[in-house]
């Protein structure tokens, strides 16, 4: 799903269009996975968001399906049972010693600052960066930290520019120490661009260098493994600490993991408690990430090859063109010139092929590869969008 | 369940027993509910916790039985669609204006206290509360108040005591003010006790005259409804905002509604997402909250009218006896004397009795009277204590 | 002068009271020491205060006369020169590595528990303290610290209570850490009563084994010594840190010095300026104080003798009766009955010898004892408080 | 005084040097002023810092000097007496309602962003400006702000850069609130830079529109309007607050005005106390500053005349060069090539001209015009540069 600015307002009173923009139509058939009682998504294809954005059907079948393999075990305000089998096992996949379940994406990028900059209050992000821009200033007004932006209106920043920073900080009256480095990739205000690598391990080697903490904002890291064919492990070994998200593709309908050293983690359920982000019971949210990563890097790199075949056969179509991003990753842009772009995806969205929003500032849409593009063949994908074109 | 103090590494380290203190043996039969297909709760009775505390097996079911009877609607980031309704259907129960779904209740009183002390840092809480004692210190870390406690290990404070400190802040050599009043009742580390009806008027009238905000901490509002008649819409008329918890009682795996003035809550979804509280879905918290509140006082009040009968009963019993809570409300004390508590507890669950469990320093048990003590005719649950006892 | 709450209104409102408050008329005669040239303090005997109080023309006389004797070497905000020759005269007095001049009390309390407090957010404070009544919350507003009162309407808490505290707060839902102990003696809001000495001992040697931080607000260590016998440097020792007063009784215009571990407070100076209490030029306040501790103990113990001997024939006067405070040090009560309050101490100020305001809950005067009373025999003002009563 | 960052262990060990630092030999010969007791400045010229950076002698010659005149009204807490006075009369200089003093500059930037930004954490500086880089973060520490840097390397930011800034603050997941607009000028880090009076005006104009609060920091405002002609209270009309410093040029040892509406204003004593920043006797600092007030801007318009004539008569001269700051104000370059900075340097002294220590990445002095170049003929000075370069 488009991750956007929301006004209550506008949300509150737009009640009809919602059920659309979540990929089910209110009165539409019963999805095929919960007519046949099986853990089979269909074949619907839902070209936005990260991930299948389930709607509470496909929500309710996939647990239901989960507990009919054997039981759940509960935790106990978000310690133990299934959500510390997720916590081990993240851990494992991103080489880490300790991962730790937290509510949201919000509250992992701000504890992962926040208990890494004990007494250095400077924090270098990305002015594009989420945290930056979309946590409310969440680290400077609840954790009284100082994020200092970098990359205006890039998305890469430099070993130098993070140099110049650290001897500007030193240098003023009260001389101030950098305390964290944080880095987002994919950036989701720029369309999935990928921060260098080349940089982003100067950065990384310089900051150990100089006792400066890291953290990898990677809500969206294994879109970015997936186009880089660098595993998230590697990714994460750059870093101190990496959060990833448990809700954009892994299923659930909240969740985030940060993972790090156990002596920076094994307590953070206190400080995730004093947040309020001690959910009496995260199982519902645990369990279906922990099933959805079996078989995950499969279904995505299904997904992304499908992509690759999908691009230039829909560019190839009249009165469309496709525009990648640069050093993107699963996020491209459809324009659309001559038909109508409304009257296009209501024309899909009959054929099971859900599209956001348009977008008037792209003269299209904005759409997102992900693994449902693999539920059915390319071709009959390419084969919706013609007709859906010429109609 | 009972609400204690966790430490985790004996938790994580509890496996074994965890599923009994959930209230479902790992290897015991499939509830009658599951079994049958309908939204049956069986006739488990659970003498701990607020509410049924129900198993990944029942919560699924749950889920299933509301989908069957129609559509849940989603929401987006904790706005609109099913979440709404239960902020509005809370709303309405409180006599309130507004209400807002929060992810759990430290958060929900946190921001209570935050967004109504403005600039006038002290808060008076009582000595006792959950705030004060069991949040972590997040009003005063993460929000810069001070929290000043009254009533040492007593639970209702008096006006009197209001207003010394109210006359002793402002005559400090830095004046200050207090800027809310939190009463926590029913008093959760005082067993449920609940805070003297005449005081709480008296000093809400008074704190009105003053110009200083109230809070009414009241996760376990509808326990003292329950046992006082006064409604939940009355106890909140005296403050000017309310928590209630969504899954003590009401079956949420969490979540929490704050009430109150629409100008103070109308954009209180920024300030919860800043917090990391904004749950991309959290329709399967409240679609299950919403539903749970249908009937819910006539559940709870079968419960409390059994628990009339149950407790003379028991105290009748050789070996055992009953102690209440002074001004107390669900909670009751049961000494065992001459029998062995676990083996009674054993003996108990074995016949679908669940306990928690034994507490040494009551020499028996802390049980609570909740909805599922109606689940079978009182004289059936005796009975089982009776044999229990003997055995 | 007496330390009291300020009405900005009142006071700017009172402006003809106010040189009176000051000690020095405005019309009066030219104090001897100005008219001789000498560092002279002349005779008049203050009894409010602790120390002289001295007016501008006073304190001008006293810098002239330091620099008549050799250049002061002045600070670069607040760094060196005679700045640092203060902090290194106290260190050495208090036994302790490193001493560090603050613009005030307050802030050198403060600085105290913030440094040493980090992630351990309670601090144990006496409810009758400066720190918890009049310094405006700011370790709680500034610093996120909870400050947590014991010895409700008392001077001293005991071992005892501090225990059961520590152990309270780990047992919290979200256990918490008390970080630091402060114990005020003596206690200014209890008119100079001294904590116990054998329950600061036992405490000290709990926080030290727990790993709890100490500090001690001795504002007036010098008075507790000049009564105890106690040295500085042994109340000290008992503490991590420990701040005491420039103004009150070493003449600086405002000042304190904050003294402990080196490690702790060499960069401290970073801290007072981000507070703003790097002063450019701190010179004319530490000169001053520098100054003044040269002789202070022998000045003191003088005015400490002459006070035992003046509350007795104070007392054996018609219509005076003197007032000790229980455990207390320099200051007293004295009941009028008989004469009026207000024509004895204009009586006594025509003589030189100058009272505070009279205080109705007293009866009478709160008065102090200061280095002033042996400007002149004892039996001299006791013979001025004679003919003042019988006038 | 050049305003530099302070490495505190080179300033400790680098004794020797200070007096020659602060415009005194240590062995020099008695200022004329001392000698005949007159409040008379001395014929010393001080081309560094903006006022005439007074030694202990001279500061208490100035102290017994306006005693002399009539009797210093002392303050009680910072609070009436002399301060009051002077508060006064910066508030009618600066055009305001109500003017209050502060300890330091540091204090008096950060309680005007602190008081105004309640609720709207985001505050614009200059990345160049004093509070942005040489007030140890305290805005962000201590308040919780946001401070938002703009014109990167510039002195001066637009109207559209504010605007650009202000829309994507609304724009973000959850929505921001410009709170406070900071604007300094002359900016110190840029050399006495003066910001753009146009766009000043552009600025100021759009947040009173968008009820965004402004502050002007004014340190050296009377700089700038002996420069540009706009009197202090034209500038100060433009913000709702101003700051403007005491010591750099009205001689107090420490201290700052802070001008602005007395609704915003009247109650700040309060919250200068809780920093710490309530001096018990602040008259010795305020005293000074209300006497330099009187005939100063006479003085300093003096010194801009004889800097006018001065710069480029040393421009003429062989081996030197007069650089001017664009759009700059009391402040420029002199390059030196062929001479030897430290023997000019000394050859000056040695005439009574004191220059501060040579600066390398200028290739010779960064110099300042303040009044003391006005106490003899510019070509007293001249001449004195001549003879020094040609020695």
């Amino acid at each position: 799903m488009a991750d956007r600015p929301i006004s209550r307002r506008t949300f509150v009173h737009a009640g009809a269009a919602l059920p659309l923009a979540l990929g089910l139509r209110r009165d539409g058939p019963v999805p095929r996975a919960l007519a046949t009682g099986r853990d089979d998504p269909g074949t619907l294809v839902k070209l936005m968001g990260d991930g299948p954005s389930q709607t509470p059907a496909e929500y309710t079948q996939l647990l239901s399906s989960i507990l009919s393999r054997g039981e759940i075990e509960p935790d106990y305000y978000s310690n133990g049972g299934v959500v510390e089998a997720l916590e081990k096992r993240m851990a494992a996949i991103l080489g880490k010693e300790r991962a730790v379940f937290l509510p949201t994406g919000t509250l992992a990028n701000h504890l992962a600052v926040r208990i890494q900059a004990r007494g250095r209050a400077r924090v270098l992000v990305q002015q594009e960066s989420h945290l930056y821009n979309d946590s409310g200033d969440c680290a400077e007004v609840l954790s009284n930290l100082n994020l200092v932006p970098l990359a205006p209106s890039r998305g890469t920043f430099t070993l130098e520019e993070v140099q110049a920073l650290v001897t500007r900080s030193r240098g003023g009256r009260v001389p101030r120490e950098v305390g964290v480095i944080v880095i987002e990739s994919p950036i989701r205000r720029r369309l999935g661009e990928l921060f260098d690598y080349g940089d982003m391990g100067r950065i990384c080697d310089f900051a150990r260098h100089e006792g400066i903490a890291t953290h990898l904002d990677g809500a969206r890291l294994f879109m970015a493994s997936g186009y880089t064919g660098i595993t998230p492990a590697e990714y994460a070994s750059r870093f101190d600490t990496v959060y990833v998200s448990m809700w954009k593709y892994f299923n659930a309908p909240s969740g985030a993991v940060l993972a790090g050293p156990a002596a920076l983690l094994d307590d953070l359920y206190h400080e995730r408690r004093m947040f309020g982000g001690g959910l009496p019971y995260a199982w519902p949210l645990a369990a279906v990430a922990l099933h959805s990563l079996d078989g995950f890097e499969a279904r995505f790199a299904a997904g992304v090859e499908a992509g690759r075949t999908l691009k230039p056969a829909l560019n190839a179509l009249r009165g469309l063109s496709v525009e990648e991003v640069p050093n993107g990753s699963n996020v491209f842009r459809l324009r659309v010139e001559g038909p109508d772009a409304g009257r296009l995806r209501a024309g899909l969205e009959a054929k099971g092929i859900l599209l956001p929003a348009p977008n008037a500032s792209v003269g299209g849409f904005v759409l997102s590869v992900n693994e449902t593009l693999a539920r059915r063949p390319v071709a009959d994908t390419v084969e919706a969008f013609r007709s859906a074109v010429s109609a």
